[in-house]
């Protein structure tokens, strides 16, 4: 039996992943995000090949996940995560600073972040696997809780856009079944 | 600036990850499965080459991941997660049915499973990366809630194996600060 709805009970953070690319800074929303080692420190995140933000982190690299906290307004999370940055400045007028690595980092609605350098891509049909050295790591707001892909969907009644490793057609689910 | 504890704010799920080599089965706990790809739905799965269960799915090339429940006492959990399959049967007496793939599937505190055929294994440094096509998922306990790692840590103040990818030495990070 294959009921994909029974795969929103694994568990996810919300966050966003930005990068750079020259001059220019984008950043999206991702909740595939999670360390794969413990030393030296290391993370992967799933990014599908459409996203502008996978172009700027195949070319510089490096990137930075903001994890958000619960307090996210949903307007923050539609201009990360369902707008294209592609015709649309997302870190204008939104309080940010560059990290070390040159990826911006949200300074509003996180609690943490961290800043990688890509030490490996895995190209996995639709998305790339990025695979990472942990090269700074801070807490921001430690009393604030993160927002969980749970919570985003149960709480917040978030969509996932169609671009996210855990979009599930449940139209095309319905008819599995 | 690296500090460790930050890493703590990303979001998981507390999982057993099972497999099957020849007439043998075992499992061991896992926070780091996620969902990489939605269509053919896929997962990646992080787990340390010392434990007995990398060695099943590295020789079977299936695992089944069993999505623990809020309700699972610690005593499962240090069961699965603390002790070595090698000299300890830790299915005994638990109740668990053999999944489509062969690899077992727990059936106290699991909220729902999947299993999975692997597709590619990735070596970063002491751990593996198991990436897999989800051949079966389905619900078992809908009504309860997901066990996250944060819940695990800060409500039931369970520990870290060192051999997890999210384990942190806080003797060390305290010392790079």
């Amino acid at each position: 039996m294959v009921d994909l709805e029974s795969l929103f009970k694994l568990s996810y953070g919300m966050c966003v992943v930005s990068s750079k690319k020259k001059d220019s800074i984008n950043g999206c929303i991702v909740n595939t995000v999670f360390q794969i080692v413990p030393e030296p420190p290391m993370v992967a995140a799933s990014i599908n090949r459409n996203c502008l933000t996978h172009d700027y982190i195949t070319e510089s690299k490096v990137f930075a996940v903001s994890v958000l906290s619960q307090q996210a307004p949903m307007s923050f999370i539609r201009r990360f995560g369902f707008r294209s940055g592609g015709d649309f400045d997302k870190f204008r007028k939104v309080n940010y600073k560059l990290g070390q690595t040159g990826a911006p980092i949200l300074l509003d609605n996180t609690v943490a972040f961290l800043e990688a350098q890509v030490t490996e891509s895995v190209d996995v049909v639709t998305h790339t696997l990025f695979i990472a050295n942990i090269v700074a790591c801070q807490m921001l707001n430690e009393s604030a809780e993160p927002m969980t892909y749970a919570y985003y969907r149960d709480i917040k009644q978030g969509k996932t856009p169609k671009t996210a490793a855990t979009y599930i057609n449940l139209e095309k689910n319905r008819k599995k079944e």
